[in-house]
C-alpha cells in the first residue's frame, strides 16, 4: 500500500490543547497529516486565515510529517485534491457525534473512496471547544490551562475583556 | 369518523427528498395533507415564499390529496383554522427529536385537540437536512442525490459556487 | 380511502397511565384501535398474558374502536394479518427514541407498506415506565398516581413489599 | 459550616414558570440565594436589564432569602465575589445537560472551590425556554400558562404580534 | 435554618475514584452525607453488602461529616427516616442523564419535599462505572488508577482473570 | 512507518452487513486487519466462537490482508500481543457512541500507545444490530437484506421460529 494521508479540517479559531492533542495522535498514526483552516467554517473568525495558518505552523513546527494549508470550497474536494483517503474528526460530545455523523454520511455520497476517521481526544480536553475558550478569554478569564501558551497571547492581545 | 386533515409544515428552504419522502408516505396515510410553508422559520431563506409553494405545487402535482399552503402566526392557529386534527413533523436524529418534542408539548398546551404525529423518513434519508444540502450546493457539490431534479436546478441557479 | 386502522403493540407488564394516555389520544384519531399484548417482548413478566388482556379489556371499555388481542412472532407480522396500515409507539425520551427509530426502520425493511407512528404522552406522564412502576411498587411505594386504579390493586395483590 | 449561599445565574429574557419553579426550590434548600442577570448572555434580548432586574425583584418579593443582582464578566468571578460556593442551574433536556456539563467542568478549571449544582424543575415545566416563549408570544400566542402574570403582561407590551 | 442532610445512595459495588470524588465534594458542601449502600440496586454483588459497608467505612475515615449505612425499599423513604432534604447523585454521561431524571422525577412525586440534586465528577473519572472497573479487573487488567487501593487489593483478591 | 495493523474486535453473533460493510472498509485503509471473536462478550451465543470463527473465515476469503481470530481477556492486551496500533469500532447510534467512547477512554488509559478508530458503515446499515437480526430471525423473518446469504443460512438453521 502507498502512502496513507490524512485531512484534518477545522476553523482552528482558536485552536485548543483539544485540537492539538488530536494532531498529535493523527500525526503518530499517518504518513502524512494535512492539517487545513477551513476558510468558510466559522461565520466571523476572531482571528484571519493568515494568523491561524501562521499559529499552526509554529505550533506542529516539531512534527516533521504535518502540514498546515487552508482551503476553500467542499472539503471533499479538497482531501481528493490532496491525494488524502481519510478526513479526521475529534468526537467529545453526543452533540458533536450527531452532525459529524450526518457530515460523514453526506461526504461518502459525494466520495465513496475518502473516509471519514473519528478520534477521541484526551479526556483531559472533552469539555474544550474553540467557542467556550473564546467566551472565557473575552470575558478576562485565564485560559492557559485550555491553549497553548501561543494561542493563550494572541487571544490576550486581540482580545479586551469587557470590565 | 370524518376526513382526517393532517398539515406538514416546514421552511421547505430548500426541499429535500427526506421532505418529499414524508408528503408521499403521509399522503398514503391521510385523507388530505396541507403542506405549509412557515414564513417566519427560516430567518435568510435562499428561495422567497413564492418559489418556494411553486416548487412545492410542481412536485406534489400527481398527489391529488397533497395541498400547498403558507402561514404565518402560529403553527397551531393555521392547523386549526385549516381543520386539521395532525400536524406531521419527521424525526431523523436525536438532536431533531428533543426540539420536537418541546415543540409538541408546547402545541398540545396551545390546543389539546391537534395532535402531533412523527413519522420516519427512509433511512437512506436520514443524514439530508434543508441547511447541509444548501451548503454542499454553495460550494459546488453535486446535490442531484439529495433533491429533487427540479430544486437541484433552481439551486444551481440561484447559488454561485465560491470557486 | 378505508377504514384506518392501528396496532399499539406493548408487553403491557404493567399499563401505565403513559400507556393509557396513548390509547385514548389513537382511540380519537383512528377508525379502529387494536391494542395487543406482545407475549414475548417481557422476559420474566410479573402478570400472566391472560391478565394483561382481561385488564386492557376493563380499562378500554369505555372506547367503542378499541379491540385487545395478543400476539407471538413479528410484530410487523401481526399488523398485515389484521389489517392494521399502523404501528403506533409512544415516544418519552432520547433512549426511547433511538430503539424505536431502528425498531421502525427495520419494520419497514420488512414490510414497507405499514408505517409506524410516533406519539407523545402527555408530558406528566413522560418520566413513566413499566418497570419504573413496578420498582416502586415492589419496593412497598405508593403508584396511585402513575397507573389507573385497577393496576394498582393488581400490583399490590402481585407485589409484597420486601420490608 | 457557614452560610451557604448559591448563585442562579440566567439571562432571565423572559423569565419562565420553570426559572421561578428552580428559584423557590433553590430558596428552600439555601441560606441565601443570588438570582443573577448575566448581562451578556442574551445576544439580542426583548427585555433591558433594567427590566429584568425590576421583574425578578417583583415575582420574589415574597422569598426573604432571595437577592436579585446582575453582572457582567465570568460568571465563576462573579460567583467568588458575592461569595456564592454554589453555581446552580437547571436541566430539562439532554441538550441542555452536554452544554452544561460542558459549562461546569469549564468553571471548576476555572475556580475548583465553587461547585456547580444541576437542579430539576417540575415537570410540567420541562419543556418550556425563554426562546420558545418568546416565539409563541410574538406570533400572538397565549402564554399565560408558562410565565407569572407579570411576564405575560409585560410580553404583551412588547410584542405586537405579526398578524 | 437546620442543619443540611443529604443522602447519596448508590450499589458501590464496587466504588470507584469517581464516586468517591462525589463523596468528597458533598462532604464539603453538606453539614452531614450519610452514604448509603443500596441492597436492592444490585442483581448480582461481586461484594457482600458487608464488605461494602466496610470499604466504605475505611475510605472516608477521614471525613467527620460523612456516615455509612445500608438500607432496602424505597430511596426516598431512607431518605425521609434518616431526615435528609437531598438526595444526591453524580452525572457523567447522556444515558446516565435520562435515567436519573426519570428517578429524580418519580423521587419528587413520591415526596416533594426532598430535592434531588446533580454533581458532575472530576473530568478525569467521567468514564469510569463500577460495571466497567470491574469487568476490566476480572480479565487481569490493571485498575489502580480508576479505584483507591483498597479496592484495587479487595478486586484482585475476589476475581480471578480468566487467562 | 512500518505496518499499519488494525484489530477490529466484536463478537460477531451474528455478523451483519454492517459488520462486513465496516471490515471491507477497514482492509482498504490498512495493511493488516485482525477481525477477532471476542469470546467473553456476548453472555449467551447463539453460535460457538467455532462455528463464528469459520463463517468469518468464509465471508473474508476474499479480502487477501484480513486474518481473523480469537480471544479472551481484554481487548487492550490482545491487540497488542498481535502488534496492531489501531482499534476499530463501527459507530450508528447516541447509544452506540456514549458506550464506546467510554470503552476508548478506557483503553487508552490501559494503554495509551494504542489508538481508537471509529468508523460509521453505510447508511442502509445503521440500524442493524446483531441482536435485533436474530429477534427477527428467531421470530420467523426474513433477514435476506441484513445479513450474507452464508448467516442467514446458517440462522435458519440454528432456530426454530416459534410459531
Amino acid at each position: 500500500m502507498g502512502q496513507r494521508i490524512a485531512l484534518y479540517p477545522a476553523s482552528f479559531d482558536a485552536l485548543t490543547n483539544g485540537h492539538l492533542d488530536i494532531i498529535r495522535r493523527a500525526a503518530a498514526l499517518f504518513d502524512k497529516v494535512i492539517v487545513a483552516v477551513a476558510r468558510n467554517m466559522e461565520k466571523q473568525p476572531l482571528f484571519s486565515v493568515a494568523e491561524r495558518l501562521q499559529m499552526l505552523q509554529e505550533l506542529t513546527a516539531d512534527l516533521p510529517n504535518v502540514e498546515i494549508a487552508d482551503y476553500d470550497g467542499l472539503t471533499i474536494e479538497f482531501a481528493k485534491k490532496i491525494g488524502a483517503q481519510f478526513i479526521i474528526r475529534g468526537l467529545r460530545f453526543v452533540s458533536d457525534f450527531e452532525y459529524e455523523l450526518q457530515l460523514a454520511l453526506m461526504n461518502r455520497e459525494l466520495d465513496g473512496n475518502i473516509e471519514t476517521i473519528f478520534m477521541v481526544p484526551s479526556v483531559k480536553y472533552s469539555f474544550l471547544s474553540s467557542r467556550i475558550v473564546k467566551e472565557v478569554a473575552s470575558l478576562g478569564g485565564d485560559v492557559s490551562e485550555f491553549v497553548p501558551p501561543l494561542i493563550e497571547k494572541r487571544l490576550r492581545e486581540k482580545l479586551k475583556p469587557n470590565k
